[in-house]
């Protein structure tokens, strides 16, 4: 199978037409006005009286800058590409002469390469990310060829002269980037080099007594190879199983693949929330344990569900099933775009899977604020600031998710309204959606040219059946049109009966959008509404959010001021009102709830 | 109202008849042989070469000695009392010149109340307790006078020089001991020192940077008359709260009464779970906030539900309202007697309120250790072992909370198998009951003398109506007996709607006792299990608990492999066996659940 660049693709209506636009019209934008504020662009001028970058900060721009250049594939924007020409200028002038470029470490004078928790090689990462994009964006090479010169630098320390205070990064992803690099310069040494921190992780237990830089934390608890459950960070855990899908990809290890596949089983089985977000505790932000998936403290990171979307597709590359896509659908529809306000200004670090805000008072009663809670409000910028710009590059290359090919074969994974141009057998093809997925349900694809198109049936379709491998094939000479409907009315949702939290509750879905209740629209103690498993649905809609909602009869208990008493079963009729989950937090601070008690 | 000292009431039969059986028989000499393991005992030798005492190990072998002193004033134990007499004779060897006695302090030599957080004065109080008993019990003074002398000591120390480097102590308990003993001397400076600690608390914020030696922590954030919100470690609060009532009682200072009335309520109306038990954060050992009871992080110390039986028994002397004795009653057959193994020689620390083993798992997936989840089994002794020797003293004076008297009524606040000789207006009254309460509703009391008898109606109890602030009241001339059947059929219980975990959910009691499902009865993921409200209950039995039991209709979904999917309503019917809460944890290791969905 073969991947379909999002440059092939363009979005033209619908939802994510509007998420891309605002990302041009406003994130970019403010996000690098946050980012100015808190020193961040500042810092290349590697000033010494300014202010120490934090080590993670040569990524928070990358990111930007990754995100700034598939902007600019689409349409050139000038302001921002001078910005991203400025910093390339101070990155050279910063450079050391060895190669090294990273702000912390080039401000402080600190020894390199010796703390394997201090993200030089992430960094160095995001920046060839950031490097073959804005090359392929705009032709210009220098930001490539300067981290190219880094990398024969890391080679150099790590491969020839072994002569580092660690062997494998302790936050990964230069190891996918260096395959990424590979995609434009073709050098196998770069390659090579990401085999070898993919090779040489878990070998050997590197720091045993830090946790932060050894064990589980950083999937270093074996060798690759031989990890069959998702452990850890869950950002770090995903961008490491991207680098080993594409290079069970490109070398065709059957011993990573099978790798590949039991991770991903392991995630999307048994650790992903129904929001498609993973990572169920603050504590190390890491998998914990299958099933365990606390609603209250879930910490659910935006990077990790992104992660997790990127190392999903590049499954959908090696194995011809639908359930990494669903997987992808249940991501990107709920717990990647939660991650971003409305407005396109306020993010979410942590998405939170339930939010009830005076909890977080407990810690105000106990010992160092131990007791977690997701912030139940949004923040422009974070000290730790990688989602905003994670979004920033991840919005505008989202087509990446909607195409495989295989041969003659159009695979349709996801439903955006588009136009594209695909080269299939030696052919060119035009394959046109129409569609305002997911709030409505039907979809028009329009083909051009001869291909066999194979259309995903959703994993939470019940009226359409898939023949083969959760697709519908049709067979398209000269051209033709593909109608689909996948009727999408609300349904309840419950959880394995191994999740602790789903027991006794459902969520509500309608198409892939998981919906959940807000405090502004039905009151204080969410908890205490309890839904009929029979219940009537009614469409509804939201003028501030613009959106479509979803109400039904429900019942809340009548107040009383017993703290115990005979069960009364002393119910009040309501109406209960759901929003998409990912228009959370968009109307001020509030309780959430995305799993109601059923009766 | 007076108090009805357990001196004067001997439990004849039935469920307290056993604790204290076994307590006598069992628990008071395994304790014993836990604290000689962990060298508790050998350290009153006060060998510089042995173990450095803990700075509470103090307290632990005073509340065994004061258990010890309870049991011999009933039947003298000479093996015990030797012990007693033997470790008096080294505490008075070490005692120094100016009166100060302290394991920790004496062997290292440290200067004596600096930290506050260090229980020096909650060890003295313990002490303190442990003296009077024991000269109470067998008329032996030294103990008593040894700390008389310490007292003296303090007096000097914190009154006189003020020259110590805190006014109040950090845990509570030395303010109730000061009463007692000022009991036993009548000494006015006895009781003016604990007004003076009472008095001082929270006037001026003490050690205001550390979070163990000042704030809500140990009752410090504002002066006691001012406190109405239940704060900070349970057990310290509930010592305070009880030296407030008793210095309510003797002095008349309507003020303090007030600020007990307000804390109680804030107890028993808001932060305490439906076993008695209270503190539901482990972080601090503390309250937290209004109707935030978590079940499976709660921390529910066994020596906090015996403070708050302590203060309720108190606020029973200074107020006639059943809602107190109603606490007591819930607490000592749920919270605090799940505290102790059927067998009396296993603990609980921490009562859990819910349990779920595998959990505890997720701490190695994480920093620290940080997500607190209760242990699933109990222990002989504890590293802070307060709770066993806690339980020790507790149950053979537990006849202390049967009966108040005032002028010539009796009250009746528990039910336990008993005979009493009652000093009333000067004439002699014997009051019997015959009961096989709490598994038995029919309650016979026989009164000979002339008597007002008001008799508690259990708060658990429609069938019976109150005439009046709980009680009923019958006029015995002569003789008489008053016949009561509290009719106990099992019942679901909800929480408040604003308690998070108790939405969506019921309890099952029966009479005072709470039920409680167990794995080994009814299989892993308990959380799945839903009790339909109208369930037909069935009476069980136990034979290796020898203990009834509750069976009832209840509904399983089937498993299934999906991790999310859409509502099937798939139940298989099962039967649920429910247990007696007390006799949790006494047949292995496995969840534990009190509050059920029901639907």
């Amino acid at each position: 199978m073969e991947r379909v660049d999002f440059s092939r693709v363009e979005i033209t209506g619908g939802f994510f037409k509007q998420k891309q636009d605002m990302v041009r019209n406003v994130t970019a934008k403010a996000v690098y006005d946050r980012f100015c504020d808190t020193n961040r662009f500042d810092a290349f001028k590697l000033d010494k009286n300014g202010v120490e970058p934090h080590v993670f900060w040569d990524s928070d721009v990358a990111k930007w800058v990754e995100g700034v250049a598939y902007l600019t594939s689409k349409k050139r924007e000038a302001e921002l590409e001078k910005i991203v020409d400025d910093l390339v200028l101070e990155i050279e002038k910063n450079q050391l002469e060895c190669g090294y470029f990273n702000l912390h470490y080039v401000f402080t004078g600190k020894e390199h390469f010796v703390n394997r928790d201090h993200h030089e090689l992430y960094c160095l990462g995001h920046f060839i990310e950031a490097g073959v994009a804005y090359y392929l964006a705009t032709g210009k090479r220098k930001l490539l060829d300067l981290m190219i010169k880094y990398v024969d630098y890391v080679e150099k320390r790590f491969v020839t002269l072994k002569d580092t205070g660690f062997t494998t990064p302790g936050h990964e992803e230069i190891e996918l980037a260096l395959i990424r690099l590979y995609e434009v310069t073709k050098d196998e040494r770069h390659l090579k080099l990401s085999q070898f921190f993919v090779d040489e992780r878990g070998k050997k237990r590197e720091d045993p007594k830090d946790y932060w830089c050894g064990g589980e934390y950083n999937q270093s608890h074996k060798g690759v190879r031989e990890q069959d459950t998702a452990e850890g960070h869950s950002v770090r855990a995903t961008y490491l199983y991207c680098a080993m899908a594409d290079l069970a990809k490109k070398t065709g290890d059957v011993s990573l693949l099978n790798a590949c596949k039991a991770l991903f089983d392991s995630i999307a089985g048994k650790r992903m929330y129904i929001t498609g977000s993973i990572g169920s505790s603050n504590q190390s932000e890491s998998f914990t344990l299958d099933y365990d998936l606390p609603n209250l403290t879930a910490y659910t990171e935006t990077c990790a569900s992104i992660g997790l979307v990127l190392f999903a597709h590049r499954m959908l590359l090696l194995e011809n099933d639908s359930k990494y896509a669903d997987v992808i659908e249940r991501a990107i529809y709920n717990g990647i775009m939660s991650g971003i306000s409305l407005d396109g200004k306020g993010f979410y670090y942590t998405n939170p899977q339930e939010l009830i805000p005076v909890l977080r008072e407990r810690n105000h009663c106990v010992y160092e604020n131990r007791e977690y809670f997701p912030e139940p409000q949004r923040r422009e910028v974070f000290e730790c600031s990688c989602c905003p710009p994670n979004m920033v590059r991840f919005i505008p290359s989202i087509a990446n998710l909607i195409y495989t090919t295989e041969g003659n074969t159009i695979y349709v994974h996801q439903f955006m309204e588009s136009k594209a141009k695909l080269e299939i057998d030696g052919q060119s093809v035009e394959i046109e959606q129409k569609t305002n997925y997911p709030f409505d349900s039907k979809i028009e694809i329009t083909v051009k040219g001869n291909a066999n198109v194979c259309v995903r049936v959703p994993e939470w379709c019940d009226t359409v059946k898939a023949e083969e491998n959760g697709y519908n094939s049709y067979k398209i000479e000269g051209s033709g049109v593909i109608c689909l409907d996948y009727e999408m009315t609300p349904y309840l949702v419950e959880a394995n009966p191994k999740v602790t939290d789903g027991c006794g509750k459902c969520a509500i879905m309608k198409g892939p959008l998981v919906y959940c209740m807000e405090e502004i629209d039905n009151g204080k103690y969410l908890r205490d509404i309890t839904i009929p498993v029979n219940c009537q649905f009614k469409q509804g809609y939201d003028c501030d959010l613009d959106l479509p909602t979803i109400e039904l009869g429900a019942y809340r208990r009548k107040p009383t001021d017993k703290l115990y008493q005979r069960l009364r079963g002393n119910y009040t009729e309501i109406t209960a009102k759901l929003i998409p989950y990912f228009a959370i937090l968009n109307r001020g601070v509030g309780e959430m709830q995305i799993w109601h008690n059923i009766k």
